[in-house]
């Protein structure tokens, strides 16, 4: 490995712009899980300063430099272009923002996520309405500044969750899955099959879940030496390096709720987890893109966890753990109920069949909110009629509408298809992974090393030195293709509702 | 009010510089409450970096040209005048520290916490000596490179936590305690007079401590909407801002351990939920020093929370809480079961009487090891003689001894009369209180609104503003008098012990 002069120069505002970055996610975590309710305020004033000097950093003369430098020196390693690349990327969506309008972009979001909170309890769109509008603004603004020639700021903002990826490329996506998954959604539920599910509802003492939730985290790879399993209203997964990976959950009366939160969240964890030592503390040192993440998490929730084998050496756990609620259900009775599918309004309790469809209807308020000039005043109506359509169910209220995902409160336009693109990354890779091992019989002897194992080799430890549609190409050999995602989800609930 | 364009200038810098100290809370907390076991090598590379980053800002150039300019302003109000001088004094500390020293020391305190803990729990003094010796080494340099002309090293740092205070001063203090307390506590403890405190210990469930941790916070007047309390092996109170502060404890089998940690933190949280908001967020915005801080952790802790007439109004909601345990002990029984003296070998569990014997040892050590070049090696066997000579108990290992604090793993030399002091402080606005209201009838009313506002108004609110000695002065007419509190300590103990 040769040495660079100018990468050395380089490398104390690296450590910089990591360690601000490592802030803003303490900040994050402490304010989901912690901060005490007035504090908001006064600590998103101290975000707004700390992003401000991201900004300065990031933008800076003397970094501008000191890539221009390291571009031009042949000793760099791999790993070093990389970051290189990375930061001059980061650098230029960042550059083209005026200082000021970035540091009222974070403030603003900083303080908006509460203002959706009470407009979603109050059940008050109107009161979120304007707060929104100004969001919105600001990201059509930040985009249109970030866009290459001719590029349509929506394509701007998906490409930055998911490299590579734009309305073209969704639209053939979601093409399919509407053409495909809506008559067959249709099918399922007029098969007239009835999946009883009611057991899983009832009064699971939190202290047992909890007990359960680290049961299972643990028992899927999650190692709590390196981690921390807290409560949060909405479980995410974070991270400050890949020493210090964090997942929440919350529990409720509905047992399955937290217990596939936990599997979900444990899913994004192994992938920070599995983040080599020398990426960690980089900016190539973490999952690759939203996408990419969301498929670690999915395949854990659905292609594992809703895997019949894989409940086969644990279900006297769940027995154990409730014998009033579940020592009468059998193993079988409980995979079926787990996998039962209900189209309903709430997205983050939608089952693994109708989700995506969740997700499209998203995908399409979003296209017409940033390129059809579609009114935010309009989103409840525009949201309900979509409900309707794909799913057969309308919301009573707004709460349980179009205030429902936090998302744009943040100001992430373009997030959402991650979701979807996870679940179809997901079933790629999981096509790919049953050519090389037999993963029911793994699941049955609860034998999760291998399995975890691929996914490290193949996916975790590139980090971000590879986009999402690369890693797919070297592990599947080929490109992105949603078939595998549409086969994989009309053979399985083909067979569970015989249809 | 006039305004200045040099201060404007330079309040960017001053935001960022309060918003990283800002950070430097949060990672702080989250470490002594959360962070998994093996965060903390990698999360102490993140700490140095922003402590190197707050110490380019401090010590920069341009922050030096704003302070000259801000010094010649005339415009300046008083608030702002207290802000320049404060960062000029503090820049003046950190400028004469090289940047890579600055940044080693951070990154060697940052991780040597975790040797002192291994250590302690192995008993193992000889694996912490070399970390120990090392940065005894650093601060030593360190305060030879801030002293002025003269200037004796441990008196630079013991200014840095109580301005206006130095070995001269303190030498009269720890001398009058000496010399009235050591022959009191003799008579005390040969006056045979034994008080039973056994059913202060016990099963009692750390769910119901909790829930009494939040009602005697609460009860003495802590904020839940702007303030945290959570669980760390040693307590302590952190906050982020006025609208943002948070206390600890721990629960053991000893139930007024839990009880008294949290009236003493609640003692430091109102201290800071007192700071105003003109003040949060600025440099002068918290305690004043760490002396006067202790002051309101130990008038909480003692004046009120182990007076007589506290007990009145809320014993009743501790054996309602603890009806086994407690529901036969009388109200009089158990005030003077957690007034009890009892010479020990833990500071931390030490009663009123015996807790400043322990820092005047403290005291009397620290002064060897900085000018009288004590050998760490040496550490142990002094430690031991002095717990003999002082309070007649001697410890049997190194963990009882000289490991049981965690202050010199942190480099925080100088700060432990800070403790003693505070006790002092306490007892003098304590005598001065006295002539203004009757805090024996307020306490048996429940009304402890009087007394809080007392504080504020003579403490709180004044932030960094005023030097702990200049509030002493304005509220009780005098200079710091140790003679309140050998009379305070003697009158009490003496009453309660009949001698």
């Amino acid at each position: 490995m040769g040495k660079s002069a100018a990468f050395e120069d380089l490398t104390p505002y690296l450590e910089k712009i990591s360690a601000l970055n490592t802030t803003q996610v303490l900040f994050g975590w402490d304010q989901e899980t912690l901060a005490p309710k007035e504090a908001a305020g006064y600590t998103a004033g101290t975000i707004g300063i700390l992003s401000g000097l991201y900004f300065e950093l990031v933008t800076g003369a003397k970094v501008k430099k000191l890539l221009q430098r390291c571009e031009k020196e042949e000793a760099l390693t791999e790993l070093q272009k990389g970051i290189v690349k990375e930061l001059k990327e980061t650098a230029e969506k960042l550059e083209c923002i005026p200082a000021g309008e970035y540091k009222e972009f974070a403030e603003l979001t900083a303080g908006s996520a509460r203002v959706w909170a009470k407009a979603r309890q109050e059940n008050d769109f109107a009161s979120f309405a304007p707060v929104l509008k100004k969001i919105l603004a600001a990201q059509k603004r930040i985009a249109s500044r970030q866009a290459k020639k001719g590029q349509k700021l929506y394509d701007v903002m998906l490409d930055s969750y998911e490299k590579g990826f734009d309305m073209e490329s969704l639209d053939t996506f979601f093409d399919s899955l509407r053409r495909e998954l809506i008559p067959f959604l249709k099918k399922l539920t007029e098969s007239g099959v009835q999946i009883e599910d009611g057991f899983l509802t009832g009064d699971f003492r939190e202290e047992k879940q909890k007990e359960l939730a680290r049961f299972f985290a643990e028992y899927l790879g999650f190692d709590f030496n390196k981690g921390v399993l807290a409560v949060s209203a909405h479980p995410f997964t974070t991270n400050l390096h890949n020493h210090d990976v964090r997942i929440t959950t919350a529990y409720s009366d509905h047992v399955d709720d937290s217990l596939f939160s936990v599997i979900h969240e444990t899913g994004h964890a192994l992938y920070e987890l599995g983040i080599p030592d020398e990426l960690t503390q980089t900016l190539l040192g973490t999952g690759t893109s939203m996408g990419m993440h969301e498929s670690q998490s999915r395949f854990f929730e659905n292609m594992i966890g809703r895997n019949p084998a894989f409940w086969k050496p644990v279900y006297g756990k769940m027995q154990e753990t409730f014998p009033e609620q579940l020592g009468g259900v059998s193993r079988e009775q409980f995979v079926r109920a787990v996998n039962r599918v209900r189209p309903g309004l709430i997205r983050t309790r939608a089952d693994e069949l109708t989700y995506s469809l969740h997700i499209m209807l998203r995908y399409e308020i979003e296209k017409m909110l940033v390129e059809e000039n579609l009114e935010v005043e309009k989103l409840p109506q525009v949201w309900a009629d979509k409900y309707e359509e794909y799913l057969g169910v309308r919301p009573r209220n707004d709460s349980e509408g179009v205030l429902q995902d936090i998302h744009w409160s943040q100001g992430s336009f373009g997030y959402f298809p991650s979701y979807a693109l996870g679940s179809a990354f997901a079933a790629q890779l999981y096509a790919c992974m049953r050519k090389q091992m037999d993963v029911e019989t793994l699941l049955e002897h609860g034998d999760l090393a291998p399995i975890r194992e691929f996914l490290r080799k193949n996916v975790h430890q590139f980090g971000k030195l590879k986009t999402s549609r690369q890693i797919l190409r070297d592990v599947t050999g080929e490109d992105f293709n949603p078939d595998y995602y549409v086969e994989y989800l009309k053979e399985k609930y083909g067979s569970l509702y015989g249809i």
